[in-house]
């Protein structure tokens, strides 16, 4: 069987993309999470996934004999082995376009990332606000992902970015939790696409997860001292 | 007839892995390369590729209606594009392993990449052993690119990562010739795969315009005063 190895449900926003896309799509896998005790390089967590994968991140799917790491790498090991499944939009021009914004997800959004960690269970209106008047990327990060969704489901009709479920949904799910935790403001179409998605039974079931789970990490919580 | 946006090619390393993958794959384009005046919003850079993708960056491809931008999208495009060209490994497996170092060095490397810019006709050997001994990330970074290529070489008898080229070894050429303009200290073994590697006649062809190029672009310059 097919086993993902992945962070804290509340925390671990590449985890999560894998996870829900797998869920959503119907593939089984076992789920094996190696709670983040600390990212030193003598934490059980590094020495875990470490020996599993020489960058010592996670998400890692291993397959048999088959290790493949970083999350890109998984959705398209994944949408090959399932051709069935349809991760990626069904039309070529949708595909491009799909891979376009979640290349851009991977490597982009630096403030939206580093200022704004996922943290499900958490509510960080204030934060959120002091770090869209601080940081001078944050707005225009906002601004962009308001601009790339709205467009998507202008052009598609929803429900989702590409009309049905796909890769691209699950890459910005987290995304959409970050707008939640910080209070982002966003134009209500927007709200309601994060509410359409955080409602798809995959989504669903890792952010019951993540709330259950209860375990503060101070080192992920720059802005609370406890739960 | 596709074109591929670009910019600089002494400076622009994510603009130099599609050129060669297309180059050396024999997959026909058109270069248009826009020189990067500076990357402010009112810059001509920016408006010209802002233009084509909100995210104003290069490598754009526009094939027909078709607007791909972010390299590792690109490439994706292009390996679906083309079949024959087999520009993803044979087998499975390698295709996984493939895919995840690609991933790993679209959004890792963050030293290697801020402080080592691409600059090919520069001689910078003597910033190279600064930056070693001052950054801390930089040299687990370097040992990382050298525990990979040597782990590839040596699990497919070379000559190129997986044997035959692929998207990898074009991913990668840009951190060939960092490794050459900072004098980063590698192995003879890695030495020889970074001389294969600029050898290939599509590798060759954009070190050679670089070469040409004589455009010194001073916010690119944080070593130098002049050429
Ligand atoms: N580019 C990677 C990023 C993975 C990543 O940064 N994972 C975090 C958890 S969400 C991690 O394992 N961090 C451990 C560390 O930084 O040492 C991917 O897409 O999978
Ligand atoms: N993740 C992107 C990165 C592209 C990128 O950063 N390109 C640089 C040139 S090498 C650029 O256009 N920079 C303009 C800017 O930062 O405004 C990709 O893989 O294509």
């Amino acid at each position: 069987m097919r086993k993902l190895y992945i962070g804290n449900k509340n925390y671990s926003s590449w985890s999560m993309r894998p996870w829900v896309l797998m869920k959503q799509a119907g593939i089984p896998f076992e789920e094996v999470m190696v709670r983040f005790d600390s990212f030193d390089a003598n934490s059980q967590f590094k020495n875990t996934i470490g020996a599993l994968n020489p960058v010592a991140k996670v998400p890692v799917l291993v397959d048999g004999d088959l290790v493949v790491w970083d999350t890109l790498a998984i959705a398209e090991y994944l949408a090959e082995t399932f051709p069935q499944k349809q991760l990626w939009p069904r039309a070529a021009a949708d595909r491009a376009r799909a891979r376009s914004i979640c290349a851009e997800m991977h490597s982009g959004f630096g403030s939206l990332r580093n200022l704004c960690g996922m943290n499900i269970e958490a509510s960080l209106a204030d934060v959120g606000a002091r770090l869209l008047n601080d940081d001078p990327d944050l707005p225009g990060e906002v601004e962009r992902i308001v601009q790339m969704w709205s467009g998507l489901l202008d052009a598609h009709g929803g429900p989702l970015l590409f009309g049905d479920f796909s890769i691209a949904d699950s890459y910005f799910a987290p995304v959409g939790t970050r707008i939640k935790t910080y209070g982002l403001p966003v134009p209500p179409a927007i709200t309601a696409y994060i509410e359409r998605v955080q409602a798809l039974p995959g989504v669903k079931a890792w952010i019951d997860d993540a709330l259950a789970e209860k375990d503060f990490l101070a080192f992920e919580e720059p802005y609370r001292q406890g739960r």
